[in-house]
């Protein structure tokens, strides 16, 4: 593909991604996306066969978009200070969006887990990737012996992530980083229990 | 309402959570409904003005179905054996849906949260009487000395919702219940570790 192919793809996607985002996968049309992208119906059907492969690209497309920006504090998480880092990123983020919109990628998942089998083996991939970000740190700290022998740097991994997901939804909900804050707060609080002195 | 217009309205109700539930607020028509409940367009229209309010009607029941069969194990959150039963119902409940579906509450939430401020507001309350049914115990707990004295029972309550909310979506995502297992057993070893011998 040439640069300006992939500019011009990239933009399609973007589009879909924005459009799925704000009124859903079931009320966006290609016509839609083809009109925010500005690009020709014969664009849209070069790089994409139909809407459930503009689909597959979107979930890529928002998974890099929650996860890439979160790489860099990952290989800080091997220390409390750097989990910290991390938990004030994300309520951070929420504060910016003024908790408006929830989670890309389980937004995706309410509406596609249960009605596209493919989509929901590619958005199971995007949280394992994710749960693999978090658990990297914590597997470091429990190698270094700064975490209790017992303790399960997956298990771990699993139940920040499941916090940062539960506490979005509730922050969504009542439009307050609150939730989150909690949340993220008692599960670092837990580890911290198991940490090493 | 009579005895015999409770039941039809009810009965509305009840297929338009299912159909709402299985397909999706947006792809669920009044028609589809009617035909689902077995009543006539103006029987519907008798007890709904429109589809807004069959909505509204479908929050009430879903978080009456949902929180309705937790509320006997709520009482017994007081302590460390029945935060466990309350940790097991929830996990069998996803293991009987073969973990699909996820949570009814949180579908709507990412459905509505950000098209009808109403209903926002509805499923925020949801997520309050859930979390308050929480918290009883838990306070109970704190008051009778066996929490430390710096225990929140709210926060714990709100960390006990999101680790529940987190952990179904990630089961649902992976058809398996131990993300939600994990989720759990991590904010249930934490409230261990603030019991007072």
């Amino acid at each position: 593909m040439t640069a300006k192919g992939q500019e011009t793809r990239q933009r399609i996607v973007a589009a879909a991604a924005q459009l799925m985002f704000e009124r859903g996968v079931a009320d966006t049309t290609i016509e839609d996306v083809r009109t925010l992208a500005q690009v020709s119906n014969s664009q849209v059907y070069h790089y994409f066969a139909d809407k459930t492969a503009l689909v597959r690209a979107v979930i890529e497309y928002q998974t890099d978009a929650v996860i890439e920006p979160q790489e860099q504090l990952f290989a800080r998480l091997d220390t409390l200070d750097g989990l910290r880092e991390w938990r004030n990123f994300a309520v951070a983020r929420q504060r910016e969006l003024n908790c408006r919109g929830g989670c890309p990628i389980a937004s995706l998942t309410s509406q596609l887990a249960e009605h596209d089998e493919a989509a929901r083996l590619q958005l199971s991939h995007s949280f394992a990737r994710w749960s693999a970000g978090l658990r990297s740190g914590l597997a470091a700290m429990h190698a270094a012996g700064r975490l209790h022998p017992d303790a399960d740097p997956e298990a771990l991994a699993l139940s920040l992530l499941a916090s940062l997901q539960g506490g979005m939804l509730i922050t969504q909900l009542n439009r307050d980083t609150r939730p989150l804050e909690v949340a993220l707060d008692s599960t670092l609080a837990y580890i911290e229990s198991l940490t090493v002195p």
